[in-house]
């Protein structure tokens, strides 16, 4: 069920709530929006290494013993901020071309994480992630939620004939995004507009040939 | 000019060395292998976290004060680590099919990555050197020699004519290999040997459609 269905009633009525759950707009929420918005900022300006509760109990005004209690310490900052990033609506491009459509996928990778202005958090609160087991588990979640969103423009291709039935959707995205996340989180090397143009043309070639059917034999086996 | 040209005299007289250079077996090199080799144990152990000089010291037998002054202190250590193990002898494989080669080598990784036994110390070393601008540029050095290296398997493609001329060699193994090092160092999602073949299978797919020579227009432009 849609979240939107579920509020407005429209499949069912709304459930009368057992235990007090965050509204929108609710403190719960907007204590929530502080906490994440001070660590993420901590974490550009200090990185993990920096990050202490008490920066974020400052920067945030939510007292200390709240942040300890709620999200038990730095790692689970790291993580809760993760989990409200994946949660952000991320609006997806819908050309009618698989390949465009993977093209302005990889062009936001590409110009999000090389911009001086807009990459440097999410860069750093990757790399916090990396560092605890609690962050790498919401690192996992948030890449596979982001990996089953963006999969709609590879099922939409199926769905106009483009693209073999049974294609992995988030398979395409993670094919066509992971040189650009490879070369700014491992290999370190350059990343280019032509790079993520290619990342996305070498995925959507490779979703049409029916690389990403689960019973696949590729084309030319041998 | 090739590094053999030069040892054996062929095209100039090898120059007189004007300051000792290590000689294979001497003792500078046996410390350096002693050295690295206690790295790799201590940063495998302990992560970069717990690594030391003290305990590299004690580990390697070679003295602290050696340590400091050649390598500068645990983040040196660690990027030597990396640059000897990029001096590896790295055997290629050469069957005579781009898409074998590649899955060759991204089964290599695979392997050697989720091996209980093999892959924590190549892990642990990487994750180490992420984390110093000194490790992050041997990190640097080390992909970008490893792919120059593979590269061969794709030149030899284009030498026998399956692949265009000009294509980037270092790019097809980029491409190849990406998807495994995402997922082992970024998203952290699960990664098994159908992963590693498809990743090959994509790049050869994405090779011979030339979409790895500087000047392509992909073949469906539009």
């Amino acid at each position: 069920m849609r979240l939107e269905s579920t509020l407005t009633g429209a499949t069912h009525p709304a459930p009368e709530p057992r235990t007090p759950t965050p509204r929108p707009g609710g403190r719960s929420t907007r204590v929530r929006a502080e906490v994440v918005a001070a660590t993420l900022a901590e974490v550009a300006e200090k990185g993990y290494d920096g990050l202490t509760v008490e920066a974020v109990a400052a920067r945030s005004g939510v007292h200390k013993a709240t942040l300890y209690r709620r999200w038990g310490g730095v790692d689970g900052l790291v993580a809760d901020a993760l989990t409200a990033s994946a949660d952000q609506p991320w609006p997806l491009p819908d050309t009618g071309d698989l390949r465009q459509d993977l093209r302005r996928i990889t062009q936001e990778v590409f110009s999000v994480f090389t911009d001086p202005e807009l990459g440097p958090t999410p860069t750093a609160l990757i790399s916090a992630a990396q560092r605890s087991d609690t962050g790498a588990a919401a690192l996992r979640a948030f890449f596979a939620a982001r990996h089953r969103q963006a999969a709609e423009v590879a099922e939409r291709a199926v769905a106009r004939g483009e693209l073999p039935a049974g294609t992995d959707g988030a398979e395409v995205v993670r094919a066509a995004t992971a040189p650009l996340y490879y070369r700014l989180f491992v290999s370190g090397e350059p990343l280019d507009a032509r790079t993520a143009e290619r990342a996305a043309d070498a995925a959507a070639l490779a979703a049409h040939a029916g690389l990403f059917t689960p019973t696949t034999t590729t084309p030319e086996q041998n």
